[in-house]
């Protein structure tokens, strides 16, 4: 194999391990074995753990934020569903090191894992404002978008810890709790209004927003 | 002074400084000359920075753990801005330290002050509880509220950054989200339905509640 080939073998094969455990479970032995190579050998291609591991996530958040990226075509409720689906097949698929990620700590808190997370927030809220069709936020609805971000990463952690609720049902309920929040925005916002009134004009009647509004009215209120 | 009497004055002062500035900007030397005494006597009663910071964090996090208490009587929505009102007080005053701490970092990122973070969380899950007459929370129920409490924690960080809409307007925008999510989650679960509808009999027509509902019927929703 050629050095960077060898690079991206390893990368994938402590990925694999990262994901599935505590990242500071997982010993350079492990990945080695793993790799069916030499631990010497995985020090000539990264000088120590924290680099192949800073390696995995930097691969880990581009597949993370490339699950964002969805085409601008049809009713905005629907899209929003297939990227939560895609996440949360992210977040099934990385588990473990999701959470001990996302939860901080001495093994995973570098200044490096959290440039990483941070990039992977920014590509979610600006396709976020793509899909939205916005260039330039107002502050309300940057806090909107954002703050449904972290809603999103809450959610998805707290999925993971037990699974307690059907992670279907859970994809739903955030593009619910997406239109919820933005009608929230709508009432302080006029900005926001004419966004939400946008977004409500192309939902088709068996949408997920339509949906939301359905449940609510069954409900009476 | 006593020793105990010269600790809690320490932190007094450190929690001050690190309050003001990123922890990792504060040095011993300038604790020292703020508390008035020499960087050896500091050593004498904090091995080092960290724990100086620990101790620090621990008074700050029973502190705003405190502001989460409030009593058990009239409507809810106004109890939960009341508690919202001191929470953005608590940002305010502890503004620069609240953002690098929940920001994560090596500085900050201890397992200590994880654990310190967790058990404000948990704080104000509990009193979020109380509040709602819930003492076993369903699934649907934890989820709802543990991620409405990320949600004033991104909205806290948000607001700190720039500052670009007026923190009363987000104290009550919190609480129309927490509604709001309580509406999600009612639209899917009909034990949340059944607390909502709880929730909403107690409510007068000139309270947070009822002011969110009025915005959007203005609105045309």
């Amino acid at each position: 194999m050629g050095v960077e080939e060898r690079r991206q073998q390893l990368i994938g094969v402590a990925l694999d391990l990262f994901s599935r455990r505590s990242p500071d479970e997982v010993s350079i032995d492990e990945i080695a074995t793993a790799a069916g190579i030499s631990r010497p050998l995985v020090y000539h291609y990264f000088p120590g753990k924290l680099s192949l591991y800073e390696a995995a996530l930097k691969r880990a958040s581009e597949d993370l934020a490339s699950r964002f990226a969805e085409p601008r075509e049809g009713p905005l409720g629907a899209r929003l569903l297939r990227v939560m689906s895609r996440y949360f097949d992210f977040v099934d698929e990385h588990g473990p090191g999701f959470s001990a990620l996302m939860r901080g700590g001495p093994a995973v808190g570098s200044s490096t894992t959290n440039a990483l997370i941070d990039s992977v927030r920014q590509a979610a809220y600006d396709q976020m404002l793509s899909h939205l069709g916005v260039t330039e936020a107002s502050p309300r609805l940057e806090l909107v978008v954002r703050s449904w971000i972290s809603l999103a990463e809450s959610t998805a952690l707290l999925w993971l810890d037990g699974r307690r609720v059907p992670r279907a049902e859970l994809e739903l309920q955030l593009v619910h709790d997406f239109a919820a929040l933005a009608a929230v925005g709508a009432a302080h916002d006029a900005d926001m209004a004419e966004l939400l009134r946008t977004m409500a004009k192309d939902e088709p009647a068996d949408g997920p927003f339509a949906e939301l509004v359905g449940r609510l009215v069954a409900l009476g209120y």
